[in-house]
């Protein structure tokens, strides 16, 4: 069976519970908690040097890092992955879209509102992230006004990977009132089989984001 | 055939090149100047609503964009891609690396260097980003300390992603010397048969490029 160290409510680690879940397939959870430096121990920074969560581990103790290249190594196989190379070719572009355009900007401002202090230097940052993050937006609200899916025809790990933070942009002070496809979208997410919500942060961490808007 | 639209001195599109030239495939190339707003017109946002180079477009019109999903399309079936689903994997975990924890960083601080002005405020963010993109050399270090290539055990489109930015990571000020494993990789990744090198910068900004350091 394998083992995901993940932090519950971040949303590259519960891109990895939403899969498993709806795929499914047995798995072991081991909490990790990011934001206290779990992920920066000499034990865990052997598991993964770059010192990120999530990670998989097999029962042989291999591991594999970094959210979308373990969503679709799950995904091999299911129907959560197509069989046609440029079907599957999208797919992969949409995920690398969503590492390199959308998370470090939605899930990054998400992070200051909600796990650094209300006087942090860092929230300087979020007029900037807000700003390209709604191009990031802009560009899945195109797409979804075209087309039902991310992942080719049906619903799949490009899905999974862009709703993650998508789903919870609202606590960086992301606005998604302008974007109706997308919203439509989130609704279909929401309600494919075996969904999962993720797990909300603690209290501390949603008294950030509350008082952050 | 496929058509490259790409600038060539950005190693997100060299990356295409490269390959291309090793498979060996036959290609067109569009040379398309990012740097001077080439993919800003309208005509490109119709292709690209993200506004990136490089991307594919094959004989009926349709269209990919992301590097490393064009990288692992063309790979498919290939010697630069493994078959092994494990192997793959890790492959991909590697790109998704450089995407996020690479790129970022190294690839931003030599666009800094060679393409702003000598009292552009961006040269602010120049430390940050060599701090942050020493990470991303030391964890590629401590792989090829124990590994020769990055894409399972033969040279492959991993190490073409990862190539691309740090082959020219001295031109964004970073110094190579404190990491052997990494400079016989460059010197191997070279060797390679049908290597091809990035065309260097325009004048203008191989001299930006020297006036930073």
């Amino acid at each position: 069976m394998n083992t995901i160290h993940g932090y519950s409510p971040s949303g590259n680690c519960h891109k990895l519970r939403l899969l498993l879940e709806q795929l499914p397939l047995p798995y072991r959870w081991i909490e990790t908690d990011s934001s206290r430096g779990a992920t920066r121990t000499l034990e865990y920074l052997a598991l993964n040097p770059n010192g990120k969560v999530p990670l998989l581990v097999r029962d042989d103790g291999s591991v594999l890092v970094e959210s979308n290249a373990i969503l679709h190594y799950l995904a091999e196989g299911s129907a959560f992955l197509p069989d046609d190379p440029w079907a599957r070719a999208q797919a992969l572009s949409w995920m690398f879209f969503e590492q390199y355009s959308h998370e470090p900007y939605i899930a990054v401002a998400r992070f200051i509102c909600g796990w650094t202090p209300l006087d942090s230097p860092r929230r300087a940052e979020l007029p900037r992230l807000r700003e390209r993050g709604h191009q990031a937006l802009a560009v899945m609200e195109r797409h979804l006004s075209r087309h039902p899916w991310f992942t080719g025809a049906d619903y799949g790990i490009a899905d999974i990977a862009l709703f993650a933070y998508t789903g919870v942009a609202e606590d960086g002070g992301f606005d998604l009132a302008a974007y109706r496809a997308l919203r439509d979208w989130l609704i279909r997410v929401r309600t494919t089989p075996g969904f999962v919500p993720m797990p909300p942060p603690a209290p501390e961490h949603a008294a950030l984001i509350a008082a952050s808007h």
